[in-house]
């Protein structure tokens, strides 16, 4: 296949689509509480790639579906992608005062607003996902099931529950425990997988996707989160970044053996993309770029 | 009307049904992660009055609705007060170590295991919305409406927005600022009272009410609302409670005058309820008990 795709090209475009949406979903910075409303857009455009919200659209175009119509739930992803980031910097989670070259939200508007910051992106995710994949005319049950299928993936067994883990796990690393290689997978999976597996799956929901169509999409998804999850390690130990204590693959298997496991997952991931031809070009230039991205 | 209504019987029944819903759907204290899990039931199963939910049904059953139809929301909303409660309580907003005579939920768990507890009881809270209330029948519009408007109920501009405000006045009467009556009421009404109001809405919604009823119901839920902060207030102010730095309508408007306001909001209430005779008796007797209560 003559794949001549401007990757670069086609995420500026999905992030203009994403930010234009996301700037009028957010309340005004001049709206009281004012605190709160500052807090929640300086987390929200601080400069993410919006890899998630393009997933939803990008799985939404690989089965014919109509873009527009997945906005919303791309725009939920990113602001639920969001607060968990405002939380998770918190003092008593990672404690980092640094994100994407920023002081972290807790930095510039103190504990108490991050913290109330993260609720609040979390329950505008769901308004969002009500009210406004009703106006764009998705289809009830889909609305309802993409819901339910979200708030799964990042609770208690998901998201939310890989963070605990997480946290666990650098408590048995101050004590000088072993984490094997099956623990850190699983916490990958939880973490950062859950929530990357379901924005492709959501967007396939939404764009019509039939029974195989999603079983590809969602396997994709999975192969996608787990090159992303190896290469994160990766650039953290390759670039000294790699913070004792905390949970990382690429220390416990190897630089050479990690990325090896990396290009694998890639290989796998484009393999399910097979059946979309040509309207995969975007998620399968996604998977590639997986290996190549830098800090 | 010969109102011998024994709310204490009324409210263990509605405490009975709501808890065993509740104990099916919280996840189990033997998975994994398991000091998560022991945290989010150890928030839930903590003492709780369960007024909310009860509104929810009570609501629903003064218009003719099933209460089994109404059970999912209202186990939904008590997640979502319990969350709140949780990170109300960490060090970073009132730093609270006992809530009903009990270590809260980060003395006995950690700040971070307590973050994410309220960050997975807010998440089961909107699953719960859409995946339970599909299985007990309730319809699919009013399911999504239901899933906005309580977003919209504890969100940035609910719930979560008095929350912020609450904090900014605690700032403020640290620096000797006087806060205005005016104030207080906005903050009670945005941290309180937009969850009991929802609480009635939504019982009202799905036991499908009328437009007349639900504006009637609202009107109860919104005069309940005010008694119910103004009596916490008091209940604070006299018996010396009252933290230093909190804001406190009692503490502004003195004793005599709180409890006289309260009294006619309770009055207002019960008025609203007319239209509905005798299935409004447990409201009814909800909104003379908020008078009555003690801590």
């Amino acid at each position: 296949m003559g794949e001549t795709f401007d990757l670069a090209e086609h995420m500026a475009k999905r992030t203009a689509l994403v930010d234009k949406m996301l700037d009028e979903l957010l309340p005004k910075e001049s709206e009281p509480p004012e605190a709160l409303h500052k807090a929640m857009r300086y987390a929200v455009f601080s400069g993410g790639k919006r890899l998630r919200p393009t997933l939803v659209l990008d799985a939404c175009e690989a089965v014919g579906g109509d873009v527009m119509k997945a906005l919303p739930a791309a725009c939920a992803i990113e602001l639920i992608h969001t607060y968990s980031l405002v939380h998770d910097d918190l003092p008593c989670i990672d404690n980092d005062d640094v994100r994407r070259g920023m002081p972290t939200c807790h930095k510039v508007f103190g504990e108490a607003i991050a913290l109330l910051c993260g609720d609040a992106l979390l329950t505008l995710a769901f308004e969002v996902l009500s009210k406004e994949q009703m106006k764009v005319g998705v289809a009830t049950d889909v609305v309802i099931e993409t819901i339910g299928m979200i708030a799964e993936a990042v609770g208690h067994l998901g998201m939310v529950g890989g963070q605990v883990m997480d946290v666990e796990a650098q408590s048995m690393l101050t004590r000088d425990m072993h984490l094997s290689e099956e623990l850190i997978r699983e916490i990958h999976k939880r973490k950062t997988g859950a929530l990357i597996t379901v924005a492709v799956e959501v967007g396939a929901m939404i764009g019509g996707a039939s029974v195989e169509q999603r079983k590809a999409l969602r396997a994709y998804a999975h192969e996608l989160g787990i090159a992303f999850q190896i290469t994160d390690d990766l650039l953290d130990a390759e670039g000294n970044h790699a913070k004792k204590g905390e949970p990382n693959i690429a220390t416990v298997l190897g630089i050479e053996r990690s990325r090896q496991l990396a290009t694998e997952a890639v290989e796998r991931a484009i393999e399910n993309l097979a059946c979309f031809g040509e309207r995969a070009l975007p998620l399968r230039a996604i998977a590639k770029f997986v290996l190549l991205r830098k800090r």
